[in-house]
């Protein structure tokens, strides 16, 4: 196992502090997607919650500290990110089980539970679109090495019902997105996230129930920046999104359950 | 054939009385829908220009209006609207040509036809989720009785390479255009219409292109009304909205070609 040594790594803070983050200098470093993706999650105290593909543990982490009294598990397929996710649940005291493997073989005993709420933040590039960089690390992370088919099949099969998915992707995918919920999930909703008003969506997060019988859902944007460009180094979230990213509060836009 | 006979017509004006339309008082009625998706044509003089399920001709008449020296066909399944198409288009002097037929089984001198454009304002509800009025005309003309991959079908057949579809349809259906697009056209794109800011689509316009490569686009909104609520029975179309309504102006929205 190549674990990270210390000096390879940087801890950030997240929701203004209230979560710290180990994270390789040079690998995958998250951003602002899964602290997004972890504010639109419904889970409430006693509920079970599974990250696919957790990495250093950016979005599971970000839940936990947001909602108390969960059960969570991480799956990560590279032994360096989950023991990363490991040591960063236990430096943020979060009740955050790690499993190393692969979402399209998940052991046994995984395969015998299932969850309320399942989370995802697939790699963003189709494999054969990305040029790998020096770091195999951030190529697996960035890189598409499993199709977001066998994701959303995945998540499927571990959803208790009723239960939710939440997934976050590149707008481009939203046709893939789609067609894979196909006869997997229902009450599909989709919240697009646009960096300025009057933009084309660059991201989404896919809204999707087990069993669920709803029509689908477009909902409107949720904008990140204000204003028409970027005008200056300093922030320019708008007040919705910086509420989630430095108060830790939960981001509204899909329907109420 | 069943005609409307003229005590049972209504005249009504579209794009500020630059196109005059004959409907029938009980039966089908072009709101701003057929008007919003002629707007969105990047239709010019010389294009050929198909519409399937032509109704009374709002659509394709709005677009004629609106871009000179096109050859436009129209194909609608009901004798009696196709007959009403047909006066219309000679009462706004537009170069329409009518064709009674079902856009599941074209005849053969349409088979033999490509077009630039392929436009469509497919029924909204459902087979079976539908109670069908007494008029048997409008149930036709709402109730879907062809599924959207067949019209989505029919259209990508009688596309010339690197023509456009422009679709309206309902937002819950957006899965359904999607999977009926793979592997028919490409280039997708997705314009949401909103009534209010803030408020999920109620429609979106699909656009796709005959061998187009293009990723996938979720474009911004189109909000149709201003303010928060309907507050008044006067108009609140936003501005872009008025102007294509009113002026028969073309909607921006999707990305330049």
């Amino acid at each position: 196992m190549n674990l990270f040594s210390d000096s390879k790594l940087t801890q950030n803070d997240f929701l203004g502090g209230r979560m710290r983050l180990l994270q390789p200098r040079a690998g995958y470093r998250a951003g602002v997607d899964p602290v997004l993706l972890a504010a639109v999650v419904p889970a409430t105290r006693g509920h079970t919650v599974l990250e696919l593909g957790c990495g250093a543990g950016a979005a599971i982490l970000c839940l936990l500290a947001r909602v108390p009294g969960l059960q969570a598990v991480g799956v990560e397929l590279q032994a360096s990110y989950a023991e990363l996710a490991r040591r960063n649940a236990a430096e943020n005291d979060a009740p955050l089980e790690v499993v190393e493997a692969d979402i399209s073989a998940l052991p046994a005993t995984l395969k015998q539970r299932q969850f309320d709420h399942v989370l995802a933040n697939p790699p963003y590039y189709r494999a054969g679109a990305y040029s790998p960089a020096d770091d195999t690390g951030r190529s697996i992370a960035l890189g598409e090495q499993t199709p977001l088919e066998t994701w959303i099949d995945c998540a499927a099969k571990r959803l208790a019902p009723r239960g939710y998915l939440h997934m976050i992707q590149k707008a481009n995918r939203l046709p893939d997105i789609l067609i894979a919920c196909e006869g997997r999930l229902g009450s599909v909703e989709i919240l697009p996230l646009a960096a300025r008003a009057g933009r084309k969506a660059e991201l989404v997060i896919l809204r999707a129930r087990k069993g669920g019988r709803a029509d689908f859902q477009l909902r409107a944007p949720v904008v990140l920046h204000d204003g028409d460009r970027h005008e200056r180094d300093g922030e320019s979230y708008t007040p919705r999104v910086s509420d989630v990213l430095r108060k830790g509060a939960s981001l509204p836009g899909f329907s109420d359950q």
